[in-house]
């Protein structure tokens, strides 16, 4: 039986149009570097989102579904890209500034961009590539920049302004299906070819109700917001559409990411909730170390991208009384994700080992663990498997491309439609997820897992060992063993049986790697990760001098 | 483009399997007026809710889409029915106890309800109606209670606990489209035939979900909810399911809603967030002031159903500490509507001003205000018009009955799909919705709008003039025109035209009532409001006095 309620679809147009008159005195507040910052109100976003969507229609022809990429900083232009191109109908495809060259050309052609908007700034990346790119029949110009490098494309440009000046501010947004696409980020990639994720206008606005809840990031029309994590990063981890829907004001670092630009502009405009990865917050950290600030108009600054040193977390809120929450998500779910508030009634001491988890999940996404056989485990903060999640706004199969069907690789989604999320871990009854593991880095031995990056934290905590790397190699008997590599530390004589006998007083008896051998130094990824894909080839060509302990 | 998203429902079993796992430490507390209160989980709750729906389906031969009425107090009982019930695709239909006998007859007939849940204590109440139930084959009752008056019953009668008893403690709940009914509940129906709004799964889930956004109720799982507002009102105006949602504790206050355990209770159990309408919250106020009790724990009250009076307001926040907020909505509205939060920057004597409004609306609450002449009226916080919303949790039509199809009556609904309010109000350009009036109480004279209420309370500020009530009487000329009703102070000696002069320094001339009538006092409905039928029928027919200035 068909309820009474209005059938009524969840868009990013009703996001532009709510925030931009019920919270139109709402900012956003774009750093510059200079004095002033510059600053736009929703109502004006909202009126230049329509210009924005009237050019792209009537001068550019941009059509529905079409893709319109964004090389941007985090910035008022962006912003308006961000709500007026789903608005419209096309799809707004965030382009990642940090990608390599040719991967990033890759993206841009299998998503067949027909327009990119440039951040000036970022010229000298994109005029390159362009010669590569022949979807791409516009380029449009935000910002100053030095615009030369464009001089011999075969698309045509134009200036942002002077597109946009004139045009009605005023757009009669088509009533969207919520299930049809809004957004498309493409995964890094770091193993095979990027794949392309395409948020739909359901998922965005679902996502954004999440990001405004208490259990979430709370934020509210008294708030403001402070994305320093990228609006090519998984949609700035929500920020910026949530922020819209509450009327929370946003502060826009755009290119001053580094730490004294940050501290400065926290200062000045008082942003009370930031996000950003580790990195970022720790040389923030040491820099409000260094420089003493006032920055405690941060109640909350939001951790993700990977996990958070403990010392990180504690070092805002000792020194600088910021609370650090932490938070799990990854292209795939929009991000949100768990998030790391500690229930009520419990100890300090308590309060810090919950706050170290990945958090609890939302009721909107359902989480299991899986086994190494496949089977689920329980919730019992001791059983570790494979996460897997599922809701609306977790992704459930990639991006063909225009003329491909929708790509469900088996490694990343279950056979029933949950995405694989290749992180292993466990959860308490009580709901919380501590991740341990990259799936691809466990060892499985015999039916059980032994965490490769436990091994390496047992044997790095010894005082002769610099650096220890445990990957999975063949075993004939139990599918899968562990070979520890080992870095000495300089003049430490300590020989695998020394070693096998530490670990032993710390791990079970059948997880104690047989294989081991020292290595000169761990060989590393470009961003400075193990790069175990090395090791494992080096073991297959026997390149390396490995011991059998019996 | 169809997104790459999972296509998942947005349903009432993942609220309650979300709840008794990730939340499953969380407590529905029931008040019993002794000196323990009961007290149950959430885990304990969701094997509860399973098993009832066992009990329902496997015994009582409760069907999909089926109705099953509840006549229950707030209570930890009634909190399984509202999560198992609609989760096994049956529908919740809360029955308001208060409702007169007849009434609540054609309520449950209408609904064709197959199974009654009734509270022990309320047996009296339906024991009398059955004979006129022909539908409800079952009774269960629910809690201790005199079973003798229900001995001849036609229905059969069941003991709740003992229905429960031994059954199966999960339920694999169907997989429900989420635009499927899930509740159903009557306006109370004040002219005219009750009318049916159907909830949906998915908008009690999206209401959910904008209850614990901050700028509603930002409930998280660090709060304990008091909803006084009984769960046969507009769904505790959303508190239950949202509380689940975010792994909030509830407090239900069961049949104690008298100023003096209310009191005990938050004391006791020291709730964060409560609501109520405004009469009860006002006998809570005279009994704290009365006998002080240690209430801060409450930092939020939140006031709907009428107007609140600012006294209310600033006597909780001022002599108890706790800030009270105003909200707006109504059956139709799943209720949420409004939510008064001032913004930010303002002083204090314009924060109170702010919070005296109705509030602002979410993003999924489309909001216009339609002028006399059915033309859309600016936001400039002047211009009155009747308010009309639009929406996902908002009701498009009423229920026909099993066998009718939906209702839409013209003055319900606009041709193109709102849902008409008849509150009449305006909206500042900053989105606060203030009410002055409901549509069929203003006067339409000549294409403009003249309030009945604002004539009202000027004429109720004279010294001369005990009461006074104003009404719409037909004109020839400009359509409509006001009549005044003034009940005079003992002693008075006012005349008309000095009270016409004495309108005349406050409102436009245009405004000011030609027909004038002193009464004995002004007619009142059974609870105490002015009955302006009564007057209205009083001129038609002649029996008033009247005197015409010119």
């Amino acid at each position: 039986m068909l309820s009474t309620m209005q059938d009524v679809p969840l868009t990013v147009s009703r996001i532009l149009t709510h925030g931009s008159t019920v919270h139109g005195k709402a900012q956003v507040i774009t750093w510059t570097g200079e004095a002033e910052p510059h600053r736009r109100t929703f109502a004006e976003i909202g009126r230049r989102a329509a210009q924005l969507a009237h050019a792209l229609r009537d001068t550019l022809g941009v059509a529905a579904e079409e893709r319109v990429g964004t090389l941007m900083w985090n910035n008022s232009e962006h912003m308006e890209a961000y709500l007026g191109i789903p608005s419209m109908g096309a799809v707004l495809h965030t382009l990642n500034l940090r990608l390599p060259a040719e991967q990033l050309a890759w993206i841009i052609n299998h998503a067949e961009d027909r327009v990119v908007l440039v951040n000036g700034t970022l010229i000298p990346l994109l005029a390159p590539l362009l010669p590569q790119l022949p979807t791409v029949a516009h380029v449009v110009v935000v910002g100053p920049g030095d615009r030369t490098p464009l001089a011999d494309a075969h698309a045509q440009v134009h200036d942002y302004e002077e597109l946009l000046a004139g045009r009605p501010e005023h757009y009669d947004w088509p009533e969207i299906d919520e299930r049809e696409a809004a957004a498309l980020c493409y995964t890094s990639g770091t193993t095979g070819e990027p794949k392309g994720v395409l948020y739909s206008h359901r998922s965005l606005y679902l996502h954004s109700l999440q990001v405004n809840t208490a259990e979430a990031f709370a934020l509210g029309s008294r708030d403001i917001a402070l994305p320093v994590v990228p609006m090519f990063h998984v949609n700035a981890w929500g920020l910026p559409h949530a922020a819209f829907m509450a009327g929370a004001s946003l502060l826009m670092p755009d290119r001053f990411l580094q730490p004294a630009p940050l501290a400065e502009m926290i200062e000045t405009i008082r942003p009370t909730i930031g996000a950003a990865v580790p990195t970022i917050w720790q040389g923030l950290l040491a820099e409000l170390d260094a420089h003493k600030r006032d920055v405690a108009c941060l109640h909350t600054v939001v951790i993700g991208g990977s996990a958070c040193p403990p010392a990180l977390m504690r070092g805002f809120q000792e020194r600088h009384g910021i609370r650090v929450v932490h938070a799990w998500g990854m292209t795939e779910t929009s991000p949100l994700g768990c998030v790391s508030h500690p229930p009520a009634g419990v100890d300090d001491e308590e309060e810090w080992a919950y706050r170290a988890t990945q958090g609890r999940f939302p009721a909107s996404v359902e989480a299991r663990l899986i086994g190494p056989a496949g089977e689920e485990l329980p919730r019992d903060g001791t059983a570790a498997g494979e996460l897997e999640v599922r809701g609306p706004w977790i992704a459930g199969a990639y991006y063909g491309g225009a003329q491909g069907a929708l790509l469900r690789p088996e490694d990343k989604f279950s056979p029933d439609g949950w995405l694989r999320t290749g992180d292993v871990g466990t959860i308490t009854p009580d709901g919380y997820l501590t991740l341990t593991d990259r799936a691809k880095d466990v060892i499985k031995s015999g039916g059980e897992w032994i965490s490769s990056v436990e091994l390496e934290n047992h044997l790095m905590a010894h005082p002769g060992v610099a650096e220890a790397a445990v990957v999975a190699v063949p075993d004939e008997k139990w599918g899968e063993r562990p070979l520890a590599t080992v870095v000495l530390t300089d003049g430490s004589a300590i020989t695998y049986e020394e070693l096998r006998a530490f670990l032993g007083e710390r791990i079970a008896r059948w997880q104690l790697p047989e294989r081991w051998a020292v290595i000169p130094s761990v060989p590393k990824t470009s961003v400075g990760k193990f790069d175990k894909k090395v090791l494992r080839r080096q073991y297959a060509d026997g390149e390396l001098d490995v011991t059998l302990l019996s």
